[in-house]
C-alpha cells in the first residue's frame, strides 16, 4: 500500500467493492474488469480506476484485476483478520432489531456487550450477546476494551450518554438518534437518520422529475 | 422559491434543518444565525448561507434569519402538508422494528401497508399496520396509490421483489438490503447498508489518527 491519505470517498466504497468481489470469487471468477465492476456496484468505472489507482498496481488495463488479490487486498484494509467488539446501547425496537441483524456474517464484527436500563432485559442474555444496566456501561466497556458503540436510545438520552461513551474510551459511533452528537474531535460519529433518508427520499420523488431536474 | 434546481448535497441538509428550527419555534426562540445554527446543526456557516440562497431572501445577514418563516418555506418543500403513504416490504426483525420506529412523529410520513411470506404474519394488524401476502402485493400497492417502499428483505429476493415494485409504480426504494439494486431511471433508490456503515467506521478508527490523518 502507498504510504498516502485515501480520501474518504474512496474509503467509503470499500466495503462495496469487498463485498462484490466475494460474490465474484464464489462463483468462480477470477478476473474482473473496472467495466464490470462498474455495473455491478453502480459507480463509474473512471471513479473505480481512480480509487483503486491509491491501493498501488492491482490490474493492468485491458487485463482486468486480479479478484483474488483484490479481496486478499480489500480484507487487510478492512481489518477482517482481527475481530472488532462492539458495545449496543438501548435495546429498544431498532436495538434488538440490530442484536440479531448478523453484522459477524462475513465479516470480522461483533456485539459483544448490550446495555439497557429496563429491569425485565437486564441481566439477561438476548440473542447471544449480554445485556447489563447502563450502570455497568464504563466499566464493561472498558474492561472490554470496546471502542465501537451503536447509538438506539431515546432522543433525549443522547448527548448524556454519548458523553459516558467518550469518558469510556468509545472512538467511533453509529448514531441512530436524530440527535447532532458533541464529540471530542478524536471521536468519530457516523451518523444514520432514518427519518431524514425518508423524508429526504420522498422530496426528491415530489420535486424532480424522471431526469433530475426540478419540477418546480 | 427561485426556479432553480437545487443541488442534492443541499436537499439532503432540509430535513436536518429544519428538525433543528422547531426546537428552536418550541422553546420560543424567534431568530436564529447562521452560526449559532452552523453550532446546532454541525454544518459549517458558509455552507448553510449557501443552502439558504438556493431559497432566495429569507434572511439578512447581521440581524438572522425568521424562525417562523424558515420553518414554514421548509415544511412545505418537504410536503409535510400532504400525507405519504409508504409500503414496508419484508417484516422481520428490521421490518419489525421500523413498523415501531414512528416515522409518523413530527411528519406526514405514515407506513400504511406491509407485507410478507410468513403465514403467522400475513392477514394480521401489527402496530396499527394491516400485513398483506407478497401476492396481494402488487394490487394493494396500486389501489392505495403507494409510490415509496421500505425493502427489507433477504438479499437473494431483492431484486426480484424491486422488480415487482417497480411494475407495480413505486419510485423510490428505501433498500436496507446490501444488494445494488437494478433500477429503471426514473426510480430513486436509497440505499442504507448497516454492515458497510459500520465497517467504514471501523475502518477509520484503525486506519486514521485523531487528526484525520493516515496512520499506515
Amino acid at each position: 500500500m502507498k504510504n498516502q491519505l485515501i480520501p474518504r470517498a474512496t474509503a467509503k466504497r470499500l466495503p462495496l467493492y469487498y463485498r462484490y468481489l466475494k460474490v465474484l470469487l464464489d462463483s468462480g471468477k477470477t478476473k474482473v474488469s473496472s467495466t464490470e465492476l462498474s455495473e455491478a456496484v453502480k459507480v463509474d468505472s473512471a471513479t473505480i480506476r481512480r480509487d483503486f489507482s491509491y491501493f498501488g498496481e492491482l490490474g493492468k488495463r485491458g487485463y482486468g484485476y486480479d479478484v483474488e488479490s483484490l479481496l486478499e487486498f480489500f480484507g487487510r484494509m478492512l481489518t477482517e483478520d482481527r475481530l472488532t467488539s462492539v458495545a449496543l446501547i438501548g435495546v429498544g425496537n431498532l436495538g434488538s432489531a440490530l442484536l440479531k441483524y448478523g453484522f459477524h456474517q462475513n465479516n470480522n464484527i461483533r456485539i459483544s456487550a448490550a446495555f439497557d436500563v429496563k429491569e425485565d432485559i437486564v441481566g439477561r442474555i438476548v440473542d447471544g450477546i449480554p445485556v447489563y444496566p447502563m450502570s455497568d456501561m464504563k466499566e464493561q466497556i472498558q474492561q472490554q476494551q470496546i471502542e465501537v458503540a451503536i447509538l438506539t436510545i431515546p432522543s433525549d438520552k443522547a448527548q448524556d450518554v454519548a458523553n459516558e461513551l467518550f469518558e469510556a474510551g468509545i472512538r467511533g459511533i453509529m448514531n441512530f438518534t436524530p440527535v447532532r452528537l458533541n464529540a471530542p474531535e478524536n471521536v468519530h460519529v457516523q451518523s444514520i437518520d432514518l427519518t431524514n433518508e425518508l423524508q429526504t427520499l420522498i422530496y426528491f420523488l415530489n420535486h424532480y422529475n424522471d431526469n433530475g431536474e426540478s419540477v418546480e
